[in-house]
């Protein structure tokens, strides 16, 4: 249990707007098939904007949110599933864009693709309790568009680009915010039912060619994500609650990842839980990697479906293959 | 200050050994030139060997060392600045490589390229230190040899491939193994003096091409770091110090990054660290990137120049341009 508390959060979309109708054309499908599949009816794609100038837009947003500036900031945690650049980190590439190339502020990425944004919380809870930093900047900022390989329509009516940031600092003595409980879990033998295997040591980018671009592109049996995330997750609820003496009822908001709404349906009543209570943005966002859980709370806190001393649960799954989860009293 | 423990650690080398004169060969230098330059006089290249792999043969090697099993082990942090696979991350990979893909232990990546170890290492501290975790594994593999551009003499000579493991876990109440400061220093400014540009979302590896291949391979302007290094170094020294009120003469050994044996020494020179406790095996491993500072800390560990109560000092930059230290009782 940490003494932590949300500061602050903020977004960047991209400007343009990306229609199902589009995919269903782009992909060669009826009409209305990527919106039925996926549950996307639009998302954003970039065009000029790169992952560092987004997760800049994002941070900025957050610092506004929290009525603080960059020079509160002392630590920068990237956590996205995709870089800008094999190196340097994320981060530090998000301290140059937000000019403070002289700062000194720590920067330093987390990657568990989609879980990303929780596990860096879950590090910046200890970092923040232990002393080590006094307000950390999150940020998950995500290009998916680039990487989809649109032969395979599952994952092409589904993905979308986008970015959020979360500034977390200590509560004060007489708030109740706090960490209450985290978990991960990682069981590789899914390691490939969803991946990019080229592009880093297992085949550089000069192996890239008619025959082999496939394998630069992400690839997903969702199928089987999905029929090896049931078998775990009841299990992995039970292990969450069990540190921590709480129910699903006690729950204010669950923050799923928007994995895809038909998956986030049936995980939801599997779990016992309510619509009222199950965050939902993948309609206008698409499946935004780690930059997913962070959105959807962001819009839960901005549309007062969240509110001060409510216990609030980030869940989700990611490649690896890994189940996360977070409790905590926002 | 945690009171953390190195139970173990390990290390693994590809078989092929390349000397510095195969090198001169492949870059069409006079014979001598590359270990003149870089005080490489012969590193490790990867034949079969994957990332993956090395790590596991790491984490073996670690858990003998440590007196444990796989099963003591509850967290894998992935510390490299290289990356297997885009997607998913490489402790998930490694993980699975162990043979331990139903375990269910937690698997994320930490990325400050060549810092990776320093920062994994700062934030398990606060992990076991907080309760989060009890035994973890950090490991490093790097795979430097694929990556690098045949045109540029200076870093041909420099990089070698390898890994290392460290088994972190808390100190017997009789112990007084610990971390007593860490600190991490980020100056975008140099954030493109050392870069892999291409190969995520800035360029994706469908662009690479004959004209644009540079792009996708490292690129290094050495001098320019060292000089920026060289302004920053003693100030960051100074703040380092300042947090546990200790001074260069209290440290019994510093395993710097082994960035090139020119920096190191000038490094050295100006810090004034005698040469026996400066720790060097860039000789016969070239720089690994990550892998470097647990190479020569488990060397030092294991070449008996570290025992259990002495003060020890990590100590090195990486791109971003990031600076890092820290300051423990091994």
């Amino acid at each position: 249990m940490q003494q932590i508390k949300i500061l602050g959060s903020g977004k960047y979309l991209p400007a343009r707007i990306v229609t199902s109708a589009e995919i269903d054309r782009k992909i060669g499908v009826a009409e209305g098939w990527s919106e039925k599949k996926s549950g996307v009816k639009h998302r954003r794609f970039v065009e000029n904007e790169t992952a560092s100038y987004m997760g800049k837009m994002a941070i900025l947003d957050a610092l506004e949110d929290a009525g603080l500036n960059c020079n509160d900031i002392d630590c920068i945690i990237g956590a996205s599933g995709s870089m800008e650049q094999p190196i340097p980190c994320n981060a530090a590439l998000i301290q140059e864009e937000l000019g403070l190339e002289d700062s000194g502020i720590p920067c330093f990425d987390v990657n568990s693709t989609c879980l990303s944004f929780v596990v860096g919380l879950d590090m910046a809870a200890y970092l923040i309790e232990g002393g080590r930093y006094r307000n950390i900047v999150l940020v998950s900022s995500e290009i998916s568009s680039i990487g989809l390989n649109w032969e395979q329509n599952e994952s092409s009516a589904l993905f979308g680009d986008g970015a959020a940031a979360f500034i977390i600092g200590k509560s004060k003595p007489e708030e109740s915010s706090r960490i209450i409980t985290s978990r991960l879990e990682t069981y590789s033998k899914g390691a490939h039912l969803s991946e990019i295997r080229g592009g880093g040591s297992k085949y550089h980018p000069r192996e890239h060619s008619e025959q082999t671009k496939g394998e630069f592109l992400f690839d997903m049996d969702g199928q089987a994500i999905f029929k090896m995330t049931s078998k775990l997750i009841e299990g992995f609820i039970h292990r969450l609650f069990e540190t921590c003496n709480l129910r699903m009822k006690d729950m204010r908001m669950v923050i799923p990842h928007q994995a895809s709404k038909v998956a986030m349906n049936l995980v939801r009543k599997r779990l016992g839980i309510d619509e009222g209570r199950f965050m939902t943005i993948i309609e206008n966002h698409g499946n935004v990697i780690a930059a997913s859980i962070p959105l959807a709370l962001h819009e839960a806190i901005k549309q007062n479906r969240i509110q001060r001393g409510d216990t609030v649960m980030l869940l989700g799954t990611s490649a690896g293959l890994s189940i996360g989860g977070m409790i905590f009293e926002y």
